[in-house]
């Protein structure tokens, strides 16, 4: 795989195809090494590659970046930052010289790895190995989804490709197979792979960890494969020609390329992957290349004149487009209004009035079935609203009822199969998100967050609109025992920056978690639901085990006092199913004289955000008689309770059990919360 | 695929082979019936395949499940937990029959899913999907490793395969992915997987979401595959027979079965997987199988007479490797002894003595480098130390000097690449620590510990020894940015019950961090270290900024007093990297009048198992001014600051610039926390 690249086909590459990758290979070089940090290898392997894709395929208009229908490229090696800044900059972004002068410095654009909103042209954040790929499918599925919902004879509104650049690492990464497996199953024609091959990592070659044959690998998954000369222009062209051709099928081009091209004494090992050439050794490249050792970061006239080429085509293409969108709005103003509706992930006047009520019922209902009630309830109101499960459809209440399921060939469908692949569902999840137009919903059990935590970060870092349904969320899971019943699941989640984690008490909640969910347009929100009935308490002023409680609405601020005894003796605090099982303490503890107020606490991050005033009427500072109730590790509940308070919680793992044993066992009953709190007020 | 199954080769199916079959099917049906809970369509489907390998294959002795050359068997698609227990109770180990009629119930040894320790014969704890695959991966890798480490000319003393039985899930999840690939890449011969193909999942067929070629993904891993109809005995012992003779690759056996096999209304379908059949589907179900109607929970006297044979045959086995054993000890002293060391994963004497010490330095060293120079010191007297990393060897700093590389056709080397599959690196080092004779580590950095959370924690729950080297622990990386920063890992980390997270302070609390790993025998530790050098302070009384320190050794307790002045105003807690400037804070506050108490708490889990009077005597409960630093989430701090304290941590993403500039912006320099703490004495 190693052999050196034939040098005879570079004839096809003309002088100015050289001199733009030279380019970006000395862009980088120059950026890396005035950081002393970073990744040269890979932009410079990869340049010729890049750069055919982007001045000869890539839709794109760099004076906006947020043109609908542009093609979207995402880099999944995102240590080869400099590769994709480099191309900003040379194709018209604003993304200044200076900029790329900053890479990797306080408040410079040029972070080391590429960061969503934070660089204008930047897709979507990588770095961690495979997001990337997975983002990929996800932007692939939006684009065959939205083109299915609203392209009509003559009117292509949807038309663009979704082309990724990815390494050795983001293919031995389990996401990447997943992804690329349901990219297969699917048959995601609009999505062209570009891999770099260039049997290098980090810890040396490929071939310390890696054997796979990745043609019969990709074949496997139901993909069309390419191979080529990563170096040579004409050949990576033909390549990208053949893979736009095939539109039943993802394609994947296996480009093979020396990492740090051009080095005389790095190119092809791993010594440019992951750190500066060294000053000497760009000497030493620049001239092989036959690139003048002054100015750093020179870019040639010739250079900025090809590139910026898409500066005059793009803003022409998307008039074009613009022109096609107003004849479009005239042939189709129904399609076209639910369009804009969709850009813009508004809901209607009238969905808050569509969430559903909830009887009170004395059996109960599980706040994973008054979810799925909520989301059959605004499905037709919200049609951003796009998800499904992995796997787990009847048990996490995610389908879209009479809704057909979205497949190969078919995408009018709404309920997604994203198979036994969590990891991958919460990374095409974010794609969805970045792509536009659709407010993604995936569900799984809570305790297998764990299995895709690396998309949720992404999500929370990038700040997109993605609804997690966390169902079965503790050991009232019952029998499935300790490998099933999520117990830190609830604290490793809440301590994501800007994730809103939402535990409903009940059904009614359940459905103003939803709301949060739907209104926050900045964040990811996890709903964490229970598998068991809970009981149903009204909306407004309520009667349950004959306590007077307040109204749920007092949800949507994160926490509230649910019910207020006349005299406050101790404060209960809980979420989800445990702030029914607070009542009934508070009952029991209203029998011995002491009044103990109970708040309904579903969203940590959500109570943070509201004024001190607020806060402390529902937790007053002065009142340190506090007792945390969660069917979880007690782990962070310190905060509300302090060093005087007390965590009833479940400080080890579960057991396999019908769950109202476990709760028993576990100590999680109303007898024994009433006993610790009777017990710390009495001190 | 779907097709049903030839019914010409049942001829070779005797009838008492049907009759052990059916009564595992029986056992299934009415365990699942009587918990009202569980999952009968795998166990019935994989009745036959399961029973051929445990009565032909599996060598095993029920009698003693520890015995070192026993073959593993892992049933990945644990939820199928009825056939193993099926099997261990038919083939004779101490899991009598009433234990199987508590399926599910509190109390039973006969957990929802198959747990580790919790019943005899069960190797690993498995149910999330894919793991039981890198598990057996990890299970191969052991005894492939000893098997070059011990074996010698007619002493094979080390001759085992690892079964493992897995399902559609598993193979969709990356994990599976990842331990396949690696798999083949070593060319584990082995390990035999026998894939449960029956075209079902929960959410019914597989083709919903699964169109993989599975036989050529296997093949680009470079297994050898076969295929068998699932419920033809001879078939599949012909293709296990097969598959034990490839001893160039692992092998997997394409499985062709019908889930919930001999169920009239359910038997190929969805219905049969997650919940029970049902009284009169069960009913009709034995009388299509010829099967007694009662009583329920069935064994006839011939299946016990043929299946127990294991009681015979197992003891006569292990016998026979014993005397080999004894011959071997004879042979090979040395090689015994060190079989003795490593079985019983015992360190020397000398060991502590060996720890490097580290000399007071000025410019200090990364606690990585530290644990580096640790592993390479203990490496020579700990043989069961065995360990790699995820494509991040030179930054993790986990590689044996001078030790070769662990590769397919050599095992003797000592260092694994597990390739960027942080994922399966987990769940192998699982299955190397349940085979026995190793302590596995493992290194990747701290915000990847994402990417294996899921095997963490099973590594907690089964309360095994393994070790992960996470490095570049904080904001403190720098350049590489907010992707590659870890914010809330720590906390995430410290949620999971039973996992030790150590963040020593400098280098000298690193080799104490491993002490405290390798003398913990029952759980896993996450030892979390620098990138950046840290001030390296003496072991014994010491100098730094000129304050008199505490010994290092107090690190042992989880927590200490490392820094204590005469007059204590404040308590400044503190781990990793904000320890030294704690101690630079403290020193301002000195200047400043206020007596600042320094505390290391390196694990709190650690320090929470010290009796009361240490802890109180490390912090005092009366003494409320605390300020805990740490940078990182401020999530679960309050634990030791309360309601009146403060705590100085991250609580956003970090920023991608070099990382002295970014401790000063996210506010963690002595000043802003002198300040503080100044702020709050004078209240």
């Amino acid at each position: 795989m190693s052999e050196a690249m034939p040098t005879s086909n570079r004839a096809h590459d003309s002088e100015l195809d050289q001199l733009c990758a030279n380019t970006i290979r000395g862009l980088a070089m120059d950026a890396v090494q005035q950081a002393n940090s970073g990744h040269p290898g890979m932009p410079m392997g990869m340049a010729d590659a890049a750069y055919v894709l982007w001045t000869r395929f890539l839709k794109h208009n760099p004076a906006d970046p947020s043109w609908p229908d542009r093609d979207r490229f995402v880099l999944s090696a995102g240590h080869g930052s400099m590769l994709i800044y480099s191309l900003l900059h040379l194709t018209g972004y604003d993304l200044p010289l200076d900029e790329l002068k900053r890479f990797r410095q306080w408040g410079s654009r040029t972070a080391g790895h590429p960061e969503y909103r934070h660089t204008p042209g930047v897709e979507t954040t990588t770095g961690p190995l495979g997001q990337g790929v997975a983002n990929a499918v996800g932007l692939a599925l939006a684009t065959h989804y939205l083109a299915a919902q609203f392209n009509r004879p003559d009117f292509p509104i949807v038309d663009h490709y979704t082309y990724a650049i990815c390494s050795d690492g983001d293919l031995q990464e389990g996401i990447s197979h997943e992804a690329a497996s349901l990219a297969g199953h699917l048959k995601l024609g609009k999505l062209v792979l570009l891999y770099d091959a260039n049997d290098i990592q980090l810890d040396g070659p490929t071939n310390l960890a890696f054997s796979e044959d990745i043609r019969m690998r990709f074949q496997a998954y139901g993909w069309d494969v390419l191979e080529c000369d990563g170096h040579d222009v004409t050949a990576v062209a033909r390549a990208l020609e053949e893979a736009r051709a095939t539109t039943d099928r993802p394609a994947i081009i296996i480009c093979r390329t020396i990492i740090g091209y051009g080095s005389p004494n790095k190119a092809g090992t791993s010594k440019s992957h992951g750190e500066p050439l060294g000053v000497d050794e760009i000497r030493l490249t620049k001239q092989a290349l036959g690139w003048p050792l002054e100015p750093p970061f020179y870019v040639p006239d010739k250079v900025y004149a090809h590139m910026r080429q898409a500066t005059l085509d793009g803003p022409k293409q998307q008039q074009a487009w613009n022109d096609l969108m107003q004849r479009y709005r005239e042939a189709h103003p129904d399609l076209a209004q639910r369009w804009d509706q969709m850009m813009e992930r508004r809901l209607p006047a009238e969905w808050d009035a569509a969430l559903p009520t909830f009887e009170p019922n004395p059996k109960g209902m599980a706040t994973r079935a008054a979810s799925g009630a909520t989301i059959n309830a605004l499905a037709p109101l919200a049609p951003s609203l796009l998800g499904g499960s992995a796997d787990l459809g009847g048990s996490n209440n995610t389908a879209v009822k009479g809704a057909a399921p979205l497949k190969a060939g078919d995408f009018t469908g709404r309920n997604i199969s994203f198979g036994v692949r969590e990891h991958a569902m919460g990374g095409i999840m974010n794609g969805m998100a970045l792509h536009g137009g659709l407010i993604p919903y995936g569900g799984t059990f809570l305790v297998f967050s764990d299995y895709m935590r690396p998309t949720i970060r992404l999500a929370a870092l990038m700040g997109i609109q993605v609804i997690y349904v966390f169902t079965h969320d503790s050991i009232g899971l019952g029998e499935d025992g300790p490998t099933h019943q999520p117990v830190e699941h609830l604290a490793a989640l809440r301590a994501i920056p800007n994730l809103y984690v939402v535990r409903p008490a009940n059904a009614a909640e359940a459905a103003l978690a939803w709301r949060i969910a739907l209104e926050r347009r900045d964040g990811p929100t996890a709903l964490v639901l229970s598998r068991q009935a809970l009981p149903i308490t009204k909306r407004s002023v309520a009667q349950e085990n004959g306590l007077p409680l307040a109204s749920v609405e007092g949800a949507l601020r994160g926490a509230y006092t649910l019910y207020d005894p006349e005299c406050c003796d101790a404060i209960l605090i809980a979420t989800g199913s445990e702030v029914s099982l607070a009542l009934e303490a508070a009952t029991l503890l209203k029998q011995r004289q002491i009044g103990a107020r109970v708040v309904s606490m579903p969203c940590w991050k959500l109570f943070a955000q509201q004024d001190q005033v607020y806060r402390d009427s529902v937790l007053p500072p002065e009142h340190r008689v506090r007792v945390a109730i969660e069917a979880a590790i007690s782990f962070g509940w310190e905060r509300y309770v302090g060093l005087d308070g007390a965590v009833i919680g479940v400080d080890r793992f579960g057991a396999s059990a019908p769950y109202k044993e476990i709760f028993k066992h576990y100590g999680l009953t109303a007898e024994h919360v009433a006993d610790a709190v009777t017990q710390r007020v009495k001190r």
